[in-house]
């Protein structure tokens, strides 16, 4: 009988441009906080997993693992590093879970890192480029933003989504993040603020797009005999995967559909047994504000088309039937690339267990909720159903 | 009860400075390498675990766990790329196990890439450092040959090894490449050659060095049922470990040791419930010729200043008493090093199966070995032990 891995802590990095904060800080930050939030001691912590997508483009360090390790103050434990993208952490907890459920090890650090704001004029553009193909698609021109772009346009085109419901996505995520004393934008914005900001790549605009973000974040996982042990609340993983999908968007039969997401959504409420319905609080990639349409659309929360008015009608906020990013999402919380997955988590072992700060904690009181963490274009998809246990 | 973890099929693509290839092909050729030594289709294979050192670096390529899947005709199955320096291909085949372990899967791919050649000038050199400690030593002019030579000195300085002893290594390792058809120099080299090739890092000349390779490994990992059934040779993982380090070559208190594979090899022998001496095959990590006294050293097969000896007198020769890289090694077969680390269980896997071509199988028909690879400075080391079951 394998192990029913269980979450009991969540820590965060301050997240935003910390200049003043090398990975190795910002690693160090989060785990303390992690291991706080736990009630546990560092040197309880057998083995690590972290997430980080690119941390040689951005910072010319690799050896992740041990770096961690070495950061944390307990180098000799064993330590991995995992990749997929802007899901990274999700293949990280993935790798966690799997080493508590194979009984290998009790109690685990499982988290992320990503330091993007070490490198100088494009440099961010390039190293988040690498998430695509290179040959094909990145070094043709073809940025995220152009990308993302192309699936709004076709999402508009097609299933008649507009302007203002883009933007709808936008408000209600900084709403949220003004509420996370975490989030690297503390801000309420208007749709005025929001539609008059600089164009990207048409239609996204500024603030249509997820931000370039310094920060780590980590989650203490266990068996779930540790967990009942300490007494407190935790999370149970009910069900998980990680789906791949192929790399090219211009192989993609529907550029606003994301089959690695359907797919991934599919696979953890399978595992879980329960139903899109069921969940009563999502984190999902808000990497730009149309994802988050198309990601509500891809796990059947909305059919296509009824994601956008849906927001506008306030059915997604932290109040309202479905709530969705209650972290601030990628939009306002930020996006260390790497470490966005277990910050998901995170912000679900907080509102699965109540113990959320009160202005965010979601009214209803959900027990049940989901993550989706998306890698490049939804090439990597990694979906998490969990379930809390209160006390 | 947890499921124990068995390898039924090794395969390469080329290794070399394969120009004409990308790292899509290496890994497709590899994949299609490995099924054929299992004797399995393509889409049996239920999840990808790939190890990557510096993709983002060396190729601008990141989302390795999807570009794998994808290479490999299988996008959709859960893909994660894990990175441990040199020694990413053994964090990804620790994955692997638990993946197994755990229940998870039952037939997944254990693999690793490295596509180092496309870059230019020293940019290899600057990708190889991202492994160090970036900011306190690779930035300060330590680069892997620089610090190998430091420990070359010491080794020699406080136990009596000789520049006829770095030679023999280099000798030996050659002359089993040259048996090997995968290898990237299938040559034998005089030690008139090892002395007078040109000096990098005093002692260390360009024949105590491991090249600069591109090339892709696979192994395909099984839980012991689906072994079994499928009534061919395998082996069993009798005992694995992965041991972090801290990263800093100055904080070391004895240059010339390595604490880390010390530990990786106790707990590896402990898991398996072996010894040293019960060892009939190792592979190791002989990225310089003195990593390869190091590590004997460091797994307590000979005394501290007795692995040179040995290695002159010829006991770690195929022939000899303890056969130590029978594939040519990292010197010989090359080394890309996000994958040599399943090449090192491959080796393992032809021997201890007794499936090695002719030329190089050990004479005394192994059944037990250990495979050593290591990242860094060993600030990561992967010690995994195998038991050939040959039916």
């Amino acid at each position: 009988m394998s192990q029913v891995p269980c979450v009991i802590g969540f820590g965060m990095s301050p997240w935003g441009s910390e200049w003043k904060l090398s990975a190795r800080d910002l690693i160090a930050k989060a785990a303390r906080e992690t291991i706080k939030s736990a009630g546990i001691g560092m040197k309880e912590i057998e083995a690590i997993h972290i997430g980080a997508m690119t941390t040689g483009m951005f910072t010319g360090q690799e050896n992740i693992g041990a770096y961690a390790a070495d950061a944390m103050g307990i180098p000799g434990v064993p330590a991995s590093r995992h990749e997929g993208a802007c899901a990274s952490a999700s293949v990280a907890f993935n790798a966690a879970c799997d080493d508590i459920a194979s009984g290998r090890h009790k109690m685990v650090w499982s988290g992320g890192i990503e330091k993007m704001t070490d490198v100088s004029g494009d440099g961010a553009t390039a190293a988040l480029a690498a998430a695509s193909e290179r040959e094909f698609e990145a070094d043709q021109g073809a940025t995220f933003p152009l990308m993302y772009a192309l699936m709004a346009k076709s999402h508009m085109a097609a299933l008649g989504t507009t302007r203002e419901m883009l933007t709808a996505v936008a408000v209600k995520n900084h709403r949220n993040a003004s509420k996370n004393p975490h989030a690297q934008f503390q801000m309420e914005v208007t749709p005025k603020i929001v539609e008059s900001s600089i164009m990207v790549a048409d239609p996204l605009r500024l603030f249509d797009c997820s931000p370039i973000t310094d920060g780590s974040a980590g989650l203490i996982v266990v068996s779930e005999d540790v967990a009942k042990s300490l007494g407190k609340p935790y999370v149970r993983v009910l069900g998980r995967a990680l789906v791949s999908d192929q790399m090219f968007l211009h192989r993609r039969k529907v550029l606003h559909e994301m089959p690695g997401a359907v797919k991934a959504t599919k696979h953890a409420l399978d595992e879980a047994g329960k139903k899109i319905t069921d969940m009563q609080a999502i984190e999902l990639h808000d990497c730009f504000t149309i994802a988050e349409l198309m990601l509500l659309e891809a796990m059947g929360l909305y059919e296509p088309g009824k994601a956008g008015p849906a927001t506008v009608d306030g059915k997604t906020a932290i109040e309202g039937e479905s709530p969705v990013n209650s972290s601030g999402g990628l939009k306002g919380k930020g996006h260390p690339v790497g470490a966005t997955g277990a910050a998901q988590i995170g912000e679900l072992f907080l509102q699965l267990t109540g113990t959320a700060p009160t202005e965010r904690q979601i009214p209803k009181d959900p027990t049940v909720g989901m993550a989706m963490n998306v890698g490049g274009i939804g090439t990597m998809c990694g979906a998490t159903v969990l379930e809390g246990v209160r006390k």
